[in-house]
């Protein structure tokens, strides 16, 4: 159903499929069922070398004009750290280097879990893709956050602070000898 | 197409939808458009109080009979934290408290992301649910490396008895005074 751009086809008729225990979004038509998981949004939290902070002004709706930080759904055959460097680049053209896992925020309602990551930029040019109106860099003092488009945003921003300030364990990853 | 019982019905046709970037799969005889993305498995890596690890046998395909962590699919409308504990209780009817994200591994090629979370025991009492033939406690210098399901057991396994002997940062979650 989320997944349909036409809520007048596929699977939107909800049954308990034989051997499962709960109720899956079923089709009519053809009989596919979709079992319907949360989604993946993968980010960054990318700062400069001077420690400003990469914002996008967003260009599409939700929240059009107002500031997030690359983001974006993590596509098949991709790594989690892949899909975060693919969306700092499609919305801000930035080449970054991640240096670990900052964040993970389950959004029940939405049906999303955002892995956030923190990086580096490793070249200092950064320039507005087709999602974003402008990209900017921020001092911590300085982060528009009357005009941060969804509360994930002002999260990572106090988490990525609160972890460069006191330094910060992160998660493991797949050990880099056996990766997928 | 991976959701489905039934490969001969629903989104099974590649093509591009208008205005992405990129193929998916559409069922001919609807329209229906399967936007697939990864699918989150959530797990846990749970500690008794003498230091034992919790493992289940398997009684389910793949790899019936060996040994694995407490781990399935998350599903919608719970968090990553909720799902871990409703596996652990599914799986092996253990009840316990998490105590922070262990790993993230990707597997691009059968499109999951794990979340590892390390969690104690808070009542010793363990048994097998459905999906299990036993489950046991185990330390570490005891356990069944050559019976373990999959290679991601063998890393959070590791990266566990890693985090217990260094200590361990880990990943900020969603704000406890702001949940969703
Ligand atoms: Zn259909
Ligand atoms: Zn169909």
């Amino acid at each position: 159903m989320s997944d349909s751009e036409d809520p007048s086809v596929g699977p939107r008729v909800y049954r308990v499929p034989d051997g499962d225990d709960r109720e899956r979004a079923t089709c009519p038509e053809c009989g596919f069922i979709a079992y319907e998981n949360p989604r993946i949004v993968v980010g960054v939290v990318a700062r400069a070398d001077d420690e400003r902070i990469l914002l996008c002004r967003r260009a599409i709706p939700p929240r059009i004009g107002y500031w997030t930080l690359p983001a974006g759904y993590m596509e098949l055959n991709e790594t989690a750290e892949a899909g975060a460097c693919r969306e700092a680049y499609e919305e801000a053209r930035a080449n970054l280097k991640l240096t670990g896992l900052l964040a993970v925020y389950s959004l029940a309602r939405i049906h999303q879990v955002q892995l956030i990551y923190r990086a580096v930029l490793t070249d200092p040019h950064v320039e507005a893709g087709p999602e974003s109106q402008e990209v900017g860099l921020f001092h911590y003092s300085e982060l528009p956050w009357d005009e941060l488009a969804f509360p994930t945003v002002k999260w990572a921003l106090q988490h990525d602070h609160q972890a460069h300030m006191e330094g910060h364990g992160q998660a493991f990853a797949n050990p880099t000898t056996e990766e997928d």
